[in-house]
C-alpha cells in the first residue's frame, strides 16, 4: 500500500492544505516576487503527513470543520520551518533530490524564510481561535528547538545512551507528530482520553518514523536517499543503530574510532558493515515496531471508523517503508 | 534625562521581566547547563524599551495586570530572538560591546536558540490568555521576517526609494514597538479608540527610533557605536542619510559608486563626509521628529497621568539620544 492509499479518507482535506499554501505564496507575488518564489519552491510535495494525521485525528472523532484545515495548515508549515532551518544549518544542497532554499538564496535568506514560516504557522494555529491548540503550538516549537539543540550537543560525542538518542528524536519529529494528532482531537471536540490516546499515538509514532528514518540513512542506497550512505554518523550524530554498535562493544568498535576523529574514511565504512553484519539493522526495526505498536495500541479508546483504520495501516506502513 | 528615569513608573514592573527571564535560564541549569549559559548571556542588559512600553501602555488605562507582565515578557524574549538571527546572519563578533552567541557558539547554535527564543517568546503570548494579543504575536513576526527578508533583497541596490526605506523599517523595528504598545492596551482593556491610539504612537516611535538609530551609524564614533562608523552602508544597507545623498545628487554621488562596487574603502569616507557636510543628517533629523511628534499626537485621546507624561518624554528621548 502507498501513502496516497492510506490518506484515502482525507484527500480532500489534504487538497484544501495545498489551496492555502498556493494563497500563502501568491499573495506575494505582486509586490515581492522573490519571497514568492522561495515560497513556491518550499511548499511542495512531501509526506504531508503531518496534515494528514491531524486531518485522520479529526475524524476518528468528528467530522470536518475548518478549525482542522488551519490547524493542519499550521502543522505542515511548522515541519517545513524546521527543514529550512536544518539545511541552512547543515548547509545542505539538497534535500529529498530537490536543491536547499539555503544553495539558491543564500543562507542568510534561510534563516529568514524559516522564521517566516514559524510565523505564518503561528498565524494559522491561532486562527482557530483556540488557546489550547495555540499554547501546544508553541510548546511543541520549543520542545523541537530543545531537541535540535540537544543533537548540536551531543554531535561527535562518545558519551551516548538509549535515553539520550530517545530524548533528542522524541524532540526532534515525535513531538510535532504528537502535536499533529494532539491538535485534531482537540478541534474536533475528542474527550480527554480520546485527545490523550490520539496524542500518545502520534508521539509514539514519531519515534518510530525517526527509529526507522535513521535506519534508512544506513541501509538504503545513495540514489535512495539522495545523500551519501550513514551521513548521519558522517556529520558526527548517533543514531539508533551506530548506538547499538557501541552498545554492543563499549571497548572498541568503529564508530567510537570515527567519532574519535582515528581514520574517519575506513572507520565509517567499517561501521556501516558492521552494523549491517551483526544483525543491529534487525534490532533497530524491532525497537521501531516496539513503538508503533504502542501507538496502534492506544487507538483502543476509539470507536472504529475508516480513519481509526488509517491509522493503523499508516503506523504499520511507516515502519516499513523504504524512503 | 536617562531611560531609568523614564521607565520609573514601571520600574517594579521590569524587575519582574527580568525575574521571569532569570526564571526561563536556571530551568536549564542541571539537565542542560549549555542552554543555561546561552539564556543567562542573551537575557540581560538592553534597553528593555518594548517591555517598557508595554507597562507604560498598560498603566496609561488601568492598573497593571499579571497578563501584561506575561506579554511584556513575550514581546522582549521576540526582540531578543530577532537579534540572535541577526547576528548569526551578519556574522557579528558583537553587540554593543559584547560577544554575540554565534562567536561564543557557533552560528547553528545561534539559529535554533534564535528559534527557541521565538517558541518561549510565543508561549508568554498565549499564556495571556487572549487570542488577540497571541495573533498579533505571530503576525507581527511575520511582518518582522518580511521586513528583513526586503532588507535583504534591497541590499547593494541603487534602486532607493524613500517607500522602500520606510516599509523596511516599519518591519524590522516599528511592527515590534507598535505590538508592544498596542498589546498592553489591549490586556488593561483600553477602548478600541485607545488601542489604536497606543498602536500608532508605537508604530511611529519606531519609525522614529530607527531613523535616530540609522542616524547614529553615520556620527557615533566607533567606540560608542562599538563598529565601524558607516557599518550599514558598509554592508550595502541604504538607510535614510544616504538615501537623502542619492536623491540629492541622483545623477553622480559616492553611495551610489559604492554600491556599485567601484572603489569602495575610498567612496565609503566620501559619503559619511558628504552627508555630514551637506546637512543631511539634520534632514534625517527631521524626518525622525516628524515621526516622534506625530507619536505624541496620537496619545490625545488618553486622559493625563503619569504613564502618559512618560510616554510623551520616552518619545522626545528617543530622538535625542546618542546610543
Amino acid at each position: 500500500m502507498d501513502l496516497k492509499t492510506l490518506y484515502a479518507p482525507v484527500t480532500r482535506d489534504l487538497a484544501d492544505v495545498e489551496a492555502n499554501f498556493k494563497a500563502l505564496a501568491d499573495f506575494w507575488k505582486p509586490e515581492f516576487p522573490e519571497l514568492h518564489d522561495m515560497l513556491r519552491h518550499i511548499l511542495v510535495g512531501g509526506k504531508i503527513l503531518r496534515p494528514a494525521l491531524t486531518f485522520m485525528s479529526g475524524r476518528c472523532i468528528d467530522g470536518q470543520t475548518s478549525r482542522i484545515l488551519k490547524m493542519a495548515t499550521a502543522n505542515e508549515l511548522m515541519h517545513i520551518a524546521t527543514l529550512v532551518h536544518d539545511d541552512a544549518i547543515d548547509r545542505a544542497d539538497t534535500r529529498r533530490g530537490r536543491v536547499t532554499i539555503n544553495k539558491l538564496w543564500g543562507l542568510e535568506k534561510a534563516i529568514l524564510l524559516g522564521d517566516f514560516l514559524f510565523a505564518r504557522a503561528g498565524e494559522f494555529a491561532a486562527s482557530t481561535d483556540n488557546l489550547r491548540v495555540t499554547k501546544l503550538f508553541s510548546q511543541t516549537l520549543g520542545i523541537i528547538a530543545v531537541g535540535e539543540l540537544r543533537q548540536a550537543r551531543d554531535i561527535y560525542s562518545t558519551a551516548q545512551s538509549m535515553e539520550g538518542y530517545l530524548q533528542r528524536i522524541a524532540g526532534k519529529t515525535a513531538a510535532l507528530l504528537k502535536m499533529s494528532t494532539e491538535s485534531g482531537a482537540i478541534l474536533a471536540g475528542g474527550t480527554e482520553v480520546q485527545i490523550q490516546g490520539l496524542a500518545g499515538y502520534g508521539y509514539n509514532l514519531g519515534l518510530a518514523f525517526q527509529i526507522v528514518d535513521d535506519i534508512l540513512d544506513f541501509i538504503g542506497t545513495e540514489e535512495e536517499l539522495g545523500k551519501p550512505v550513514g551521513s548521519d554518523l558522517r556529520q558526527g550524530t548517533v543514531t539508533l543503530p551506530a548506538l547499538l554498535l557501541i552498545q554492543r562493544s563499549p571497548e572498541s568498535n568503529p564508530v567510537t574510532d570515527f567519532l574519535n576523529g582515528n581514520d574517519r574514511e575506513k572507520n565509517i565504512t567499517r561501521a556501516i558493515d558492521q552494523i549491517k553484519r551483526d544483525g543491529l539493522i534487525e534490532e533497530s526495526y524491532l525497537v521501531a515496531v516496539k513503538y508503533s505498536d504502542k501507538a496502534i495500541g492506544l487507538l483502543g479508546g476509539l470507536p472504529e471508523s475508516p480513519c481509526k483504520e488509517g491509522l493503523k495501516a499508516l503506523a504499520t506502513h511507516l515502519v516499513r517503508r523504504r524512503n
